[in-house]
């Protein structure tokens, strides 16, 4: 056999013990705040049709979508002329899967085939890995995990209001206690658009505005100019964007400084989306929650061509890192497979980037991301016969014990047990044997008692 | 924009919330046991590089690989003379990542490239999907997922004993209770060649054993014959392994006799490989278990060709279905990786299996089974007011409860109550506001009480 030096592809990544039991701590936190506020889980193949993924994410996005070869002889259905013209034409020929790009159109096409059966409004959450063949660079990958919850089949804008709640319920149990939930409206963002007479180029305006935190304000200008903006108009747009604090102090100010401002144009659509701002907050303050965290931030855009409403973005304070939430409201999720009107809203957590986030505080518990409680030690052969109906009877009480399989020194042993971070050895030597007994070792104090098997239980269930 | 009905690839599925929620159950009881015995998590990516792959699972199986196409212009790489060679020349040239197609392959890579830092004996274990361009039928899909776990680092028999432990405390907290593992070993196997004088086609004869069940006594001697075995010896074969219950009745009978047989033609292998399962079964008596449904049986070949110890199959009596889980122990499972004598014993649990036969036996509580407890119901904006601090008092206290979104007619609210399987409602109507209570209503049985959010609370966490 050919012996070959194993890697992973670029972009991609294992995870051990440690990182698993530390990314469950997360997501299991995250699925136990989706399941409180009445969500159900939902799973979709990591393949799709390529014709349900195509299209859906922009011409940039279709490149970075991986295709699946058709299995078999895929040359068969290739014609010369395809190859002849490049391999964008080769690919429909050769190809008829590829891995999903994001949760969501796999959640539209999911809800427009089970129409029927669906319970609406529909809420469900879906935690899954995508796949994208971008550049990989530090925290970008090409597999990674999304986690995603929305509500569709409702207009009801008590749902961002209890998405914002959720947002701080998965930030209180992950200990992140400084952080901003920033707000704002596709439909201000419209309005601004009106206001300074660029409607017709609302999704230019938004694609560079959303920019103004990685190039600044001079760079946001450049690109408008380039999309076909006057220059005045650029700067214009510019300065009001970055200088929006000047609008009041608080949230209601400025939202009230923006409410003036659309009154004065009469822009309807402007209108509207401050007013859904205001009731979205007026939800959140009636669910009673001290501090929501919300800040309305009329810069703040979104990338995705898809949201019409309130829009969202999370950021941990004092952290280097990009957000690691964001969302928003959407009118026609569906309507591209077929089914129109079907307005929803939803969230999206950035593992990952909470990971980051979580490491850089120091917010992992020490205690809790263990996962074996403790290692059966013996010196012999008789010691480890002993040992496996306690063994058994411990773990029937759903302890996780272990025992090293094969006779060897103690030392090699208790080495297994501190690399594997066991907090706890179980000792059967001889005397123990005599007296029907087990020691118990704390590894890290190093205390050691002499314990019945029932006392031995009950001091592990807790320690 | 084009508007397409949309599907699924052949042999893939959704997982809509109530299949999701069944199959968390049984994942979650497999999970917890395989902790409770000491193994950790590890997740691998979706992807591998298509030399990892390649080659480790026979010819058919490589053509069973998804491929996935280089991103970018992946005809840059490809030469004409390769196309004409047909497409097995193309793929590597067009192709250089493909998705797992089990779990054990990218467990070796994993334990190969972190071997500096994995502590031995290692126990982990995985639960993700896998694929494979099989041809779609009932019961067999092309995205399916494997929960396997493995220990490699020691040949400690007491391994195979946890295995059998393992699987009796799944079977029991899924409340499968009549179920067998059959049990044999390949160097029993290499004995009966060795017996039969037809040592060198020891994988024919294991490859075409492994089919009795499926083909018969006789669809396996004309195999064995096709492979170029005499005729009489396909005939004395396929007699010995079909008449093996002569051999006793119990299991100690049955490898007394084989024993026996060995002893008398002096078949070394043989006699270890009835010695070791004598050693395994002695272990599971020492942890004290009842009934460990271990079932000797001579003829069980299992098809994977790196088995070289004890191997395993599980099967649920009384239902037509195939096994539900098997394993075995390999001596070189990192070999071709350039790690030689890491020794493992792995077992595996086919989930879709075992969802059949939970489904087949009725075996998925009803209760535990709902996602959400209670929706709160109200009449009008002034008692959805009333309840919004109250949901969020109760989602506090970890409770699963929602509110339908919108104002709407009670029937409606009702009928989402149903139709989501939610067992209680929470109403708020005008009397409940002035009493500053709430009604709870069990949704199955009518019953109705009138309760301060305090009582309602502990109602609701003790049904």
């Amino acid at each position: 056999m050919n012996i070959q030096k194993p890697g992973l592809p670029k972009g991609t990544r294992d995870f051990g013990p440690e990182k698993m039991v530390r990314r469950n701590y997360i997501l299991d936190h995250i699925r136990k705040v989706f399941q409180v506020y009445g969500f159900q889980p939902l799973e979709t193949p990591a393949m799709e049709n390529l014709n349900v993924l195509i299209g859906k994410y922009g011409d940039e996005g279709d490149q970075l979508i991986f295709k699946i070869l058709n299995s078999g002889n895929f040359l068969e259905g290739l014609n010369q002329q395809a190859l002849q013209d490049g391999y964008k034409k080769t690919i429909p020929q050769i190809s008829e899967k590829a891995l999903r790009y994001d949760l969501t159109v796999p959640f539209a096409r999911y809800v427009v085939m089970n129409r029927n059966e669906i319970t609406f409004p529909f809420k469900r959450y879906q935690v899954q890995p995508v796949w994208r063949a971008d550049r990989p660079q530090k925290g970008r990958y090409r597999e990674f995990f999304q986690c995603d919850a929305d509500v569709v089949g409702t207009d009801s804008l008590l749902c961002e209001a209890e998405i914002v709640l959720m947002v701080n319920e998965v930030m209180q149990r992950l200990g992140i206690t400084d952080f901003t939930i920033k707000v704002n409206n596709r439909k201000v963002l419209e309005g601004i658009a009106a206001y300074f007479g660029v409607s017709g180029q609302l999704t230019e305006m938004t694609v560079a505005i959303d920019k103004l935190d990685k190039i600044g304000g001079e760079g946001v200008a450049k690109e408008l100019v380039e999309k076909r903006f006057p220059a005045e108009t650029a700067k214009a747009l510019v300065d009001y964007f970055t200088g929006y604090q000047q609008a009041g102090e608080g949230n209601e100010e400025k939202l009230a400084y923006f409410l003036n401002e659309f009154n004065s144009k009469t822009i309807e659509i402007g209108k509207k989306g401050i007013e859904e701002l205001k009731e979205i907050m007026q939800y959140v303050k009636g669910f009673g929650i001290e501090d929501s965290h919300l800040e309305f931030d009329v810069s703040l855009a979104r990338g995705l061509s898809y949201y019409t409403g309130a829009i969202f973005e999370v950021k941990a304070n004092n952290v280097e890192i990009g957000s690691i939430s964001g969302g928003g409201r959407y009118d026609n999720l569906t309507g591209v497979f077929g089914l129109p009107g079907v307005s929803g809203v939803g969230i999206s957590f950035g593992v990952d980037r909470i990971y980051d986030v979580m490491e850089m505080l120091g917010l992992f518990p020490e205690q809790g991301l263990q996962t074996t409680t403790a290692l059966f030690c013996y010196f012999d052969a008789q010691g480890r016969e002993y040992s496996l109906p306690l063994l058994h009877q411990l773990r029937q009480e759903g302890l996780a014990v272990e025992m090293y399989p094969d006779v060897v020194k103690m030392k090699k042993q208790l080495d297994y047990a501190n690399k594997k971070n066991i907090p706890f050895v179980v000792i059967a030597g001889e005397e123990e044997i005599q007296e029907g007994k087990l020691s118990l070792k704390n590894m890290l104090n190093g205390e050691q008692h002499r314990l019945t098997v029932i006392e031995l239980i009950e001091k592990l269930k807790t320690p």
